[in-house]
């Protein structure tokens, strides 16, 4: 019978957690962690189930039939894999518009309720209690509604918020004032104290929020990035951070991630660093996407469908 | 025409805030910060508005009719003041439980969502996303299903946390699954993950949750404090955090506030301490309330329900 191998640069702790649900999401299925496999073993696995993998370890699989994503996004497996021809088959979880648009709710409560503020005044063990606004009084301003930025703007709306939405065609969503065009974008930033960003990464946002538009924002505005990060203009970020215009960042994508050591993010007294898990995957209900698609293969013999390489998604 | 005086000991900058949205609130009045009027000013004064007021500056209001606290709680006031025999209006702001239940949301998702734990790995630059487990996974506690622990327990209801309730007196709340009694709370308290306090403080509360109680807890379990500090014993809680059987406790109330300079809690690394802000008062909406109560004793001479002095609240 033949074999899966899971196959992974994340950290021992969440391999063993991934391995752990497969196993019990995938009984009849023989799972084996790739560096753990005998040469022998690895010529019988034709399924590789895959989060950040070496392409190095997979070119040890000679009998690979097709790779299973434990991420959805897989931009940079396609990347990485280059000249690699096996079907890539993402992962598309239900779940992943709730998970995000929670997200964007705790963090912005993490901004609302001041929590950096007060973890700096419990360092210099000050009791002082900041004035509260309530939310209905807060403008937050969602950049990019898509099935993901829709989601977390109505969550926020939910939540009471001052909810505004900003995309490049027009959107309806109740409660939620939206605009959309290129020409209403310094408008709506310059409306908004706590901007999330949901944006696609495309050749138009790309670099969107530059200096002239961090500049745009209200004086101690503060900005959570769950998209991209090449859609914020580190330098001119920084910039503004220093100053005070940008009161505070969450920033949970970056150019390059994992995150530099060199990096000034990491240690900015106004930046939260985030390792890329605004919308983290449930291993859980994961492993159960991920066996349907096993036991889908095993059944007919039918790949499940797989990324268009030449889009790379 | 009689004056206000504005009487706390609340940093200046909030007290500021406080003096605007009163003025706004209450146009036809002449309202000024105590510490600024001079003897034949105080003398005018009728009526004063106080946040935690030294009762040294009161006794300097030799007219003063009565007192509108700015804060729910008048058991510190109606102590400090002892012989005081002006009436003292408390602030029954209607937003409290909404208030309230967005705070217990919002610091659960803290635990939740792991931000303790995110911050520290900032600090030692460590990229490293932790397993996530969506929140109908996440078992919640409530203790106390007054007004305020029922608002908290239903918010975190709908956002898709197991929760449970525990009261003195049964309950029934939609979605939750409520326990009643003493003899159920060794059983409530195994089964949750975090632990949110929303108790008054009465005798049978006051050091509830002892060594005791909190060893039934679940290894690694959280618990957030937003009711009063004697119900928890603090030394059995930095026992229980030291050896890890409570990971982290987020504090708003201590036995002492403000927190004494001296206090383990400030900078224990599995503690998060905030300033007595989880029902945050919104100087906006409560400026109204107030500027309501005076008006009304302007215009018929009637003070407004005032706290019994021998009850205490």
């Amino acid at each position: 019978m033949p074999r899966i191998a899971l196959v992974t640069r994340i950290p021992p702790e969440g391999e063993a957690l991934w391995a752990d649900h497969l196993a019990r999401a995938l009984p009849g299925e023989r799972i084996g962690i790739f560096r753990d496999l005998s040469p022998a073993e690895r010529a019988e696995v034709d399924i590789a189930i895959v989060a950040n993998p070496d392409p190095a370890d997979l070119a040890e699989l000679p009998n690979l039939v097709w790779v299973q994503s434990l991420w959805a996004g897989v931009e940079r497996l396609v990347a990485e894999l280059g000249d690699f021809r096996r079907p890539i088959v993402r992962l598309v979880d239900p779940e992943l518009a709730r998970t995000m648009s929670e997200a964007a709710l705790a963090w912005t409560y993490y901004l609302f309720r001041d929590m950096p503020a007060y973890a700096a005044q419990q360092r210099q063990r000050i009791w002082h209690a900041r004035p509260y606004r309530r939310p209905s009084r807060t403008r937050v301003g969602v950049l990019g509604l898509g099935e993901l930025g829709a989601a977390a703007a109505l969550r926020l709306r939910e939540a009471g918020f001052d909810v505004r939405g900003w995309s490049r065609s027009p959107k309806d969503i109740p409660g939620v004032v939206c605009h959309a065009g290129e020409e209403t974008l310094d408008r709506m930033l310059a409306e908004v104290e706590i901007l999330v960003c949901l944006l696609p990464l495309t050749h138009q946002t790309r670099g969107l929020l530059d200096a002239r538009r961090l500049a745009r924002l209200p004086e101690g505005a503060q900005i959570i990035n769950f998209a991209r990060g090449p859609i914020i203009d580190s330098p001119a970020l920084l910039e503004a951070l220093d100053r005070g215009h940008v009161s505070h960042a969450v920033l949970d994508v970056f150019e390059v991630e994992p995150l530099p050591e060199a990096s000034p993010f990491w240690d900015h007294p106004q930046v939260t660093v985030l390792p890329h898990i605004s919308a983290a995957t449930d291993p859980e209900t994961a492993a159960v996407i991920v066996a349907g698609h096993v036991q889908d293969y095993r059944a007919t013999g039918a790949i499940p469908p797989s990324v268009d390489l030449t889009r790379g998604y």
